[in-house]
């Protein structure tokens, strides 16, 4: 019972650091970078730190916990592993979008890709992710994946699972730091320099630590083996592939 | 059998990467950074990124997955614990003498301290490791800590090493990213700018891909159950503190 109470607990965090999370992106984009528009400009920029915080770290961490519900564990599996696939999609679709923002910005503006760390880190992340979605949907949504090959990718696929999020969660930090420094060079009349800590900077520094939060809730909620939804049996209907049903 | 191989190939593949992240951080700072000197200039900064790869990522890494080599299973714990904590120690000295190098920098300079978003998450990183090392110390060495406040603190302090590994590698990923930004402006006829990619920007962005997957092989091992030494009795001479022997 104790321990319930304290998945709930920690589930609330879950979700409010991550709502949380999402406002302090949009907030510092809208307030201190002048908005958002799809247009080539650095407008259209915004979008990506937006899109990454959102799909890959926010929504990405909510799908990986949509398992540990205990209240779910009575129920058929196959709602909720469609949730998970579901959020995962949708998580995976905003990352791309957020790529294409910056992509298409960089090739507007005649601006280099793929030079910095951050972008090598954030370009394995999002193979990854890929690989890990075609290969998780084959094996455990497709109705003739064969068991031997589900059993043999499951803990791959879970250990991935959290590689991928903490990978996601370095890339942010990395790219919340570059942005800073790209924009906070103090050197017009409108921004202090981020030496200087302005308040976007202080805000935007506290995005990164609210990250980081979150992402260490979601890790301790996946590392509780209390936590883990019981295995079925193999006659168990939950053990079977989606879309044979 | 096959699990004791597949641990030793990783384990000797940990030590592998762990040497060439050493060497790596080494060899950059050296051959394009002007190399090494306590004199507040550039070339003291350039002892900051070798203490912290070494201390909090490699020595710290090797420190944390010391229990897992089953050759030692067999054998009387203290000596190990003691290499534990030795280890840790080094590692903590080197992170501390390598925050010093970077504040003695700043502080000649006139440069101010801890703005961005890497220098906060590397603080709390620092904050943490302090914690863990003095709370670890005091309950598993000292002779007159009480079994229950060390049972208690077990499964914490286990969590807790992982966690400071993780924000230890992404505070070391941002220090990359940013020092690289920093060097390479390209306003010099010295060095190209980082968006043009020569060869100290692969080097070093190559770099912080090498700790990222030492970082993964050593969480990988620590989180493999059958890879954990085996819990002791209650009269297991091991369990003791080590100081009481």
């Amino acid at each position: 019972m104790r321990s319930v109470l304290l998945f709930y607990l920690s589930y609330l965090l879950c979700l409010c650091l991550g709502i949380v999370c999402v406002v302090f992106v949009c907030y510092w984009n809208n307030t201190w970078r002048g908005g958002f528009a799809w247009d080539g400009t650095a407008l259209q920029f915004n979008w990506h730190p937006v899109l990454m915080v959102t799909g890959l770290v926010v929504l990405y961490g909510n799908a990986a916990v949509v398992y540990r519900i205990p209240l779910t564990w009575g129920q058929n599996k196959q709602p909720w592993k469609l949730l998970h696939a579901g959020l995962l999609f949708l998580a995976f679709f905003l990352s791309v979008l957020g790529l294409c923002a910056v992509f298409d910005y960089h090739k507007k503006g005649g601006i280099p890709n793929l030079y910095s760390l951050h972008s090598w880190l954030g370009m394995c992340t999002t193979v990854l992710f890929t690989a890990q979605w075609v290969l998780g949907s084959g094996a455990f949504l497709v109705p003739w994946s064969p068991m031997a090959f589900r059993k043999i990718l499951k803990p791959v696929h879970v250990w991935m699972g959290s590689v991928i999020f903490v990978l996601g969660i370095a890339s942010c930090i990395s790219g919340i730091n570059e942005k800073l420094f790209f924009a906070l060079k103090g050197n017009t009349n409108q921004t202090q320099p981020y030496s200087k800590l302005p308040p976007e900077a202080v805000f935007a520094n506290s995005l990164g630590i609210l990250i980081v939060v979150f992402g260490l809730v979601v890790l301790k909620i996946l590392s509780n083996p209390e936590w883990q939804r019981p295995e079925p049996g193999p006659d168990d209907e939950s053990s079977r592939p989606l879309l044979r049903e």
